[in-house]
């Protein structure tokens, strides 16, 4: 159910537990299966909802534990697990956008996904090199932010800037910049490159990038996981524009 | 080597691999011990580096990649492992104190540190519940901060206002919140509470707090990781002292 192959193929991802099922449903996400022990959801209110809910649905099934066991990637699985099809999620206009430049750990990924979501990012676009946004891992790191949030994958930078939607400043995190990301003005329609964990945003990026930018720090750390140094960007990118707008 | 009890009995916590050693050697840290393959280590210049400074370290021996194995907690070792003191660091006057109000994930308690040091923070205070600052895994996310960063641990709620030097606002950080992080003044002595992954800031935490903050967010995410929540209005209070500064 998990091969990446086959998950690519099929343009399918697998979601576990009652809280992506949920978000799947009321995001009208397509369901391929869903396998659920109705007797271990109906321990809790809100998994006897979700009984309720995924007895209308079609292709879902009532199953025993030991077949949802098989077909989970956790060690105690919650009680359901799906395969759902790729959420198709338009962009929402200008605003902030967010490109990952192989950014390769699926947890600073799904962190970054969830940030970006919180954050109001308009579209986050994955460069050839970044993990798979729909492994499994992130996609339980980022917790239901694929249903709300459009993401294009596998973009090469050649492609890049055609889907950057009239950004007017393209920011790459590079931590020897000398510009703060709070001298930016988010306010205007732009975009944040976050590069990968060893070796930063690539040359192909910063060519992309129309201003490098660094997080100044005041002890003597090397640098901050990409996960961290992104959110900080990303919450002062959304600090400015609720201080703009009020 | 590494039992809770024994550990703390000792007031020892061992470190692993060139980058950490290095930094326990450039803090003058008191090494128990310290064992390393001067073999694998000479793969790099490095690595040649910290031999040599092991060569003239006391308690520090050459050992085969067996022993370094059966001593180290990671499926690579880096090729040397030491256990040394709880480095003893001052606290550094007023300033922005973080205190740590029974966060668990030893990866959310390391990367916090890790922030506490990148944004200057004078203190970091862990409330009783708070998972042990020298285990393993909370050392090896803080990258060396442990050597740097004033850190008292099992600390009780009664204890903690007496240990908060001169702090004007002691802010907690709690999702329903009115007042935004950004709205209040961190060039002021001041404590950010950071709590608890799954129950927040502690009532007997919410007694000692003078206010209120939360992370104002535009997306239908339920709340940040405690680790990017800290992260983001620790780099906050950086940015304004920086700015007030400049």
């Amino acid at each position: 159910m998990t091969s990446r192959k086959d998950r690519r193929h099929e343009r399918l991802f697998v979601i576990e537990g009652v809280r992506l099922v949920e978000e799947a449903l009321r995001s009208h996400a397509q369901f391929a299966v869903a396998v659920y022990n109705p007797d271990q959801l109906a321990a809790t209110e809100r998994g006897a909802r979700l009984v309720a809910a995924l007895g209308s649905q079609a292709n879902a099934f009532a199953a025993p534990p030991e077949v949802i066991a098989a077909v989970s990637e956790t060690v105690t699985p919650q009680g359901v697990v799906a395969a759902v099809a790729w959420p198709e999620v338009e962009p929402a206009g200008r605003g902030v956008q967010l490109v990952l430049d192989a950014v390769q750990d699926p947890g600073n990924v799904g962190t970054l996904l969830r940030t970006a979501e919180a954050t109001g990012i308009s579209q986050v676009i994955c460069v050839a090199g970044t993990v798979d946004v729909y492994s499994p891992k992130v996609v339980r790191a980022a917790m239901g932010a694929h249903f709300r949030l459009p993401i294009a994958q596998d973009v090469t930078w050649d492609e890049a800037p055609t889907l950057l939607i009239g950004a007017d400043n393209v920011y790459a995190a590079v931590a020897s910049a000398t510009m703060p990301y709070y001298a930016a003005d988010w306010r205007q329609p732009s975009a944040l490159i976050v590069g990968n964990e060893a070796n930063g945003v690539s040359v192909a990026g910063l060519a992309v990038a129309t201003k490098q930018i660094a997080i100044p720090m005041q002890g003597p750390v090397e640098s901050l996981n990409a996960a961290i140094a992104g959110s900080v960007i990303l919450f002062e990118a959304l600090r400015q524009r609720k201080l703009g707008r009020s």
